[in-house]
């Protein structure tokens, strides 16, 4: 059944792909000896070259922000109330460039790609990738695009943390830094719900050791519950309470057995399958593991605004009430090392009971606060 | 080596056990044809028999509140800091019980219990038990024992429930009701955590559906999960952090590959493993339910004053300020049903970043005002 593409969607769009083939050195001491990065662009470069946005995404999320890939598409991209013409990323204003991460799972090069000394997938083997590695690869996509220097790096999440790592490496090459609900370093418990969820995939018997491509399987089980646990920490207790409460399926009585009795497992179980058809289990791991790591202040003694000195550029900073996982006093955090150093910041707190998961919500408020930010770098940078 | 039991420690303790030969009818509609309940006492029953104070166990605790099996054992009782003599569950005025769950693994009745119909282990086949079912039985081991009335009911967590059900079913058999870091209801974040724990077993291939005891094995791997997940929820972000922080296992610099980095990633894994030594897969899907299901307001179209309506018991409520798991606010909508029933309520918020693992320790404050509590209840009843 066809869809009706929305007016203000950028419409349909066609992935793009890059091969670099010189090696890349990893910030592991390690060489990749090529990589492709897929990506998409929206909108059009003007002549300045100065009007390019880049959307860095999220643990599970890809190239795919906005539009949709075919007219029987069902979902657009994951930022589709965000991009596009007329949005907060205005794609009438703004060229847009969203690039899928080395590591990932969604076209560009990661675990699951052929390692070319082998003829096989690289499964462990691959090298362990970082935030700084996925920024490097991020600037030679720049340079392969023409662009010095981006109008505006944006991200959510990890997505943001990628946003600070490029203001403190190659602060030449963006104006503004968008962070949004991130986070300076993960906590302890961060790590340890990470750690569990790549326990999972690890003890399932279906991963042999990685190589399960060879053995026509995947650790169905174990990427399931790694993604369940991870969408608990992506909900606000809240959140959950007002979409489910103690529901039962159905409006049931209970079933005392270990069947589904609460909406809430429902939608788990659900959420675990449908990620396990959509989501490479090794990638999973190398990305959460990026994350862990993910700690530009402690080169610095742990002195976040250190790791700050080389930045230049001007900062929106957002975060969201009832975000427990990169909670508001967590990007408190960067604001407080950004003000140290004499950055201009805005800082906006969205009154939010959705959890993490906000900041790939339509709340009107952040698509408010978002929108006047952009508009005035499009007016900044003439686009 | 031998341990020296300390002094203020009740000493060596020897577990006592009871089977009932009557079936009992349960919650779900199902009966159990008999059952045994293992149990501790400490202390002596005064002659007027009006110094018994019952201990209700939560999710992975046993009979084992305090004191020492035998001389060699390392670790004493659940419960040892706040039971003995002189200590504020004073066990040189109080007569003290403590019995395992049916349904649990540690002696009383349950999964990897024989079923006397097959004589094979029950597993999944044995039915559902219910808090009030545990209720039901603490009381039968009252009436074995010679108790008409407890001075108290002390429990927490899953503990505390059993408290509140007592005060709910058998209003005339106690007199105190101390209930600890407990909740009315679990949220739908609870039932999540406790779902996706149910999946990690449950999708286990050494599950078996539950028959693994004849399969010589066990769901070591999903049940280690299940434990990782539920440390995470009892420990606060904040103790997380005081605790292991951002450190690295040995000081060491990053692997760059999946081993263990971060010390809390180390903490965890232990907690997984040696859990799987000492508990019964099973009874973790059993208790976990029980725990799901708790919600004696349900029947009162979620009014739980209403479902208070039969209580007369003294109530102490005690929560603590990190727990996230069963907040301060979980222990206030206890208590405003409590005053809304007119009963005599004492409440107390303690300050503590240990979450939800604070009622296991030994916090000053948490200590006293227990201790208080229960010298005055033991005036009171002549103990």
């Amino acid at each position: 059944m066809p869809v009706e593409i929305p007016e203000h969607s950028v419409g349909l769009v066609t992935p793009r792909s890059v091969a670099f083939n010189a090696p890349l050195l990893l910030e592991c001491g390690r060489t990749l000896p090529a990589y492709t990065l897929v990506y998409e662009c929206y909108g059009a470069l003007n002549a300045a070259r100065s009007n390019a946005i880049l959307l860095c995404h999220a643990l599970s999320g890809d190239h795919h922000a906005a539009g949709y890939h075919h007219p029987e598409e069902r979902k657009p991209g994951w930022w589709e109330h965000l991009v596009g013409p007329g949005k907060p990323i205005d794609t009438s204003r703004f060229f847009v460039v969203c690039a899928n991460l080395i590591g990932s799972c969604k076209g560009s090069t990661g675990p699951a790609s052929i390692n070319p000394e082998t003829g096989t997938p690289w499964g462990l083997d691959f090298p362990m990738v970082t935030v700084r590695d996925w920024v490097q690869t991020q600037a030679q996509l720049a340079d392969h695009l023409g662009i010095d220097c981006w109008a505006a790096v944006v991200g959510g999440s990890l997505g943001g943390m990628q946003v600070m790592q490029w203001a403190m490496d190659l602060p030449d090459r963006l104006r503004h830094a968008v962070v949004i609900a991130a986070a300076p370093r993960l906590t302890a418990q961060n790590i340890a719900f990470n750690e569990v969820a790549r326990q999972a995939i690890m003890t399932d018997p279906d991963f042999h050791g990685g190589r399960y491509y060879a053995q026509n399987t995947k650790p169905r089980r174990g990427l399931a519950l790694a993604r369940m646990i991870g969408h608990i920490t992506y909900l606000s207790d809240d959140a959950m309470r007002k979409k489910f409460g103690r529901d039962t399926r159905g409006g049931k009585a209970f079933s005392f057995g270990f069947d589904v009795d609460f909406e809430v497992e429902s939608y788990l179980r659900h959420q675990g399958s449908s990620f396990v058809e959509r989501f490479d289990a090794n990638s999973y791991l190398y990305i959460t593991k990026a994350l862990d790591y993910f700690d530009p202040a402690a080169a610095h003694e742990g002195n976040l605004a250190a790791a700050f000195a080389p930045a230049t550029a001007q900062f929106l900073v957002i975060s969201f009430t009832s975000d427990w996982r990169f909670s508001p006093a967590r990007s408190r955090e960067i604001v407080q090392a950004l003000y140290t150093r004499n950055l201009q910041v805005t800082y906006a707190e969205i009154a939010s009971h959705q959890g993490h998961d906000s900041f790939l919500l339509p709340i009107p408020q952040y698509v408010e606060v978002l929108g006047a930010y952009l508009a005035r770098v499009a007016d900044e940078v003439g686009a």
